[in-house]
């Protein structure tokens, strides 16, 4: 059997995770049971929801025990399917360890389409993030033309996908990012009617110059940035909550500005959002994704990271937003 | 003509508004135009959002200036009708200054049906408490059987309605109050299933020993007891945001803990009311509210304060929760 390293849950981490918190262990490659596929990693997917489940109590995501491997989405290859109904070679997508080996009901792995597109794809535009801002957009924020529209978290896996659908709709899209070079991708490439860093500007002031009111607003972010947009919401707008990385590595919940006296003012309404609610749909949502990248309708960058070794410096990488676009980890090359 | 007196803004106030933000003046009693009635101020209403109009700036309600009249809720009774199209007698019910005396156009002044009930319930349960309740309750908590639905300030004027048509959907409602008198009343005689004293109780610990989680919130209150309320919310709920009345008095928006993170976990969803957005519907509240009562299903109870010289105390005295149910002011008998 081939060697395998895996990451386990050292610890809960104490506010911002560092390389304590990640534990590397030369491991056993697992036999694949009756029905089980043995798959080799090719890129593993690291999230900024994963930070929740380091902790402990309840969340939207269960909790990992320390311990326990790390998991999240993963494109692997079959070494070895064993009944799983997959061949030898096949590419699929599943919940996996953070490994480079790992086995696996035959059900629980998706054999992955992505037209042409690099399989890392299925982790990012046409993965999770992309069905995110899918549901996301279409569901929940319902921009409409000529709309005001911001997105936090503009330049990341779901904000970029969700500004650009925004613009589709004709609505006219805001995104906030955190890098001048974040901006300058959004509103030269993506086509968003305008960019604010909020590291340099005040978002405030900028959203006042730039936009007439706040109509829709999907969060990825929380914290301040929330707190300038909230300002700015108009008469019936409405809020997307999908994530809210400002505030995920607190170890309490923080505090801000109470929020909701805005909402009688503006009859506005707020709801969250997690993309498993939409499980029926997925295919709806990656044929529909697929079919934008194909007419180049939809852009994506992805951010890689080379090296299951360097999977913990991705994923804290995410809380200093150094990815633009996807961060993904590139395990190893397929094989096929 | 009769002597007169107004209540003018005197100041505005920083904080709680004290007996030096009211000026009561001695006036002359107005002469009604072509088309306007001259009227005598029965009862007059005081509410929690006018705490929002002595504030310089924009809210829901535009502010009054320094030296304005207060104005609100008034039921009156037609002195002079001059062309409005009234007839002298008449009760009527309009948006009016603190006054004894008062003139408006015809238009502006609708005649009172409380169908034998008394005319100051034109000021509560038939009136705007009345209807915030009926379409907050209908159109944007929309309570279902079985669900666990909170009221905070259960025991107001809105909140009391709230509850009670809560009730009548087969939910089971439980009220937040600040005493024990008004938590028995709520339990004892509006049929709530259970009720909350936040002054003397842990508003968190009671939920969890009374509900099964939060599937609807009502909230008129903000602040510390709906950060209790909203860690217990439930998967798919809804709050209805009507009142922030124990933020009203802050100079500064206030801090409190951050609550988006939670929406994303329970894809609840929040939203904020305004009575005003169903004006074109006002008939429909009032014929639906009144025969509720009449058949015995919503009860109501009305504070009434004596003398128009002491509005400002019954004002002050709703951010001390000194009203059960409906507060108003009785500035003089009917003639008629």
């Amino acid at each position: 059997m081939p060697s395998n390293r895996r990451f386990h849950l050292a610890k809960r981490p104490e506010g911002v995770p560092d390389h304590d918190t990640f534990d590397l262990r030369e491991v056993d490659t697992p036999d694949p049971g009756p029905g089980e596929a043995l798959v080799r990693t090719l890129y593993l997917s690291v999230d900024p929801y994963m930070r929740d489940r380091m902790r402990a109590g309840e969340s939207y995501a269960d909790a990992w025990e320390v311990g326990d491997p790390l998991r999240g989405g993963v494109v692997a290859e079959v070494v070895d399917s064993n009944g799983a109904g997959l061949s030898e070679g096949q590419t699929v997508v599943g919940n996996l360890p953070w490994a480079e080996y790992a086995t696996a009901s035959g059900d629980s792995l998706t054999p992955v389409d992505t037209g042409g597109l690099p399989v890392s794809t299925a982790l990012g535009v046409l993965g999770m993030p992309g069905r995110t801002g899918y549901f996301g957009t279409r569901e929940v924020a319902q921009p409409k033309a000529d709309d005001w529209m911001v997105v936090s978290g503009a330049a990341g896996a779901v904000g970029s996908v969700v500004g650009q659908l925004g613009e589709l709709q004709g609505a006219n899209v805001v995104g906030i990012a955190g890098s001048d070079e974040k901006v300058e991708w959004l509103t030269e490439e993506l086509g968003f009617t305008a960019g604010i860093n909020y590291k340099t500007e005040d978002v405030g002031a900028r959203l006042d110059e730039v936009a007439d009111g706040v109509d829709v607003y999907f969060d990825n972010v929380g914290g301040p940035v929330t707190d300038a947009v909230w300002g700015r919401l108009n008469v019936d707008a409405r809020v997307a909550v999908c994530g809210q990385i400002a505030l995920y590595n607190d170890e309490e919940l923080p505090t801000g500005p109470r929020k909701l006296a805005k909402l009688i003012e503006t009859r506005a309404s707020v709801e969250g959002l997690l993309v498993q609610d939409f499980a029926p749909r997925f295919r709806e949502a990656t044929e529909h994704l697929a079919g934008l990248v194909a007419g180049g309708d939809l852009q994506y960058r992805e951010t890689v990271t080379d090296g299951l070794e360097h999977a913990p410096e991705a994923f804290l990488g995410l809380f200093e937003g150094e990815n633009i676009g996807k961060q993904v980890v590139k395990v190893a090359e397929s094989d096929a």
